[in-house]
């Protein structure tokens, strides 16, 4: 059962460790093939080639990262995205690798214009089995007010 | 026949008006189902209660877009992504929506370390019909040169 998680519920700073993935090899690569065909990608022959390995393309690795968001036991009650900043690709996804979501709570701030939100600042990261970061960016979301006029 | 576009072809400042597709509600939602289950994406009455129909998650919408780069006819010769910036949802995206893809070529420089790839900085944005810029970020690309050394 997941639970929402209010913008007075959030801690800055704070850490939250999520749940883990295994990246799958046929998945990704069928994502790959419907939406970032490159070679290095999608052929393992090119793959090996260039990196030893296929890798993942950068949109799967976060679209991994949402599908972990949405594992988490608490939620937050998202009303919108702002926008990614600094979003990185560190290292290689290779298939096979663990990894697992990262939450820094960066910081908070009521809005300006509506009572019923505010602005919280998140960093995203993944790191894979070797504890090394593989992709980073920063989130900012507009989150609801548990007690919030409306 | 697609062909390479590499660091010396580019030029900067530019602009490219590249293709276009229409947002398919099926794709959308079984894309929203499997990656960002929110209900404004995957729930007809929610999303119309909440922004008068189903949206597109921010994913899908930069999925949409690289699908759109891998239909241009000269690709560059991408060695690696460093980043995304200033990923913005400026509008919220609706199935049946027409994106056209925009890339601003904005500037490039030699690489300092390797004299065979250059830097190459993009903005990437998606229009759709009524000519809104739904969504835009940055994009720095490694790109290899056409008579580099290897």
């Amino acid at each position: 059962m997941v639970s929402q998680l209010y913008f007075e519920d959030i801690e800055t700073p704070s850490r939250t460790v999520g749940p883990s993935a295994v990246v799958d090899k046929d998945e990704m690569i069928a994502f790959a093939r419907v939406w970032d065909p490159l070679p290095i990608h999608v052929d393992e022959e090119v793959g090996k080639a260039v990196f030893g390995s296929l890798t993942a393309p950068g949109l799967f690795i976060l679209a991994l990262k949402q599908r972990l968001l949405h594992q988490l036991q608490e939620f937050p009650a998202v009303i919108a995205s702002l926008g990614y900043d600094e979003v990185r690709f560190h290292k290689p996804v290779r298939p096979g690798d663990t990894l697992t979501l990262i939450i820094d709570w960066s910081e908070k701030r009521l809005s300006k214009s509506r009572d019923d939100r505010g602005v919280v600042v998140q960093r995203l990261s993944l790191i894979n089995q070797d504890s090394e970061e593989v992709m980073s960016h920063i989130d900012t979301i507009l989150v609801r007010l548990r007690h919030g006029a409306n």
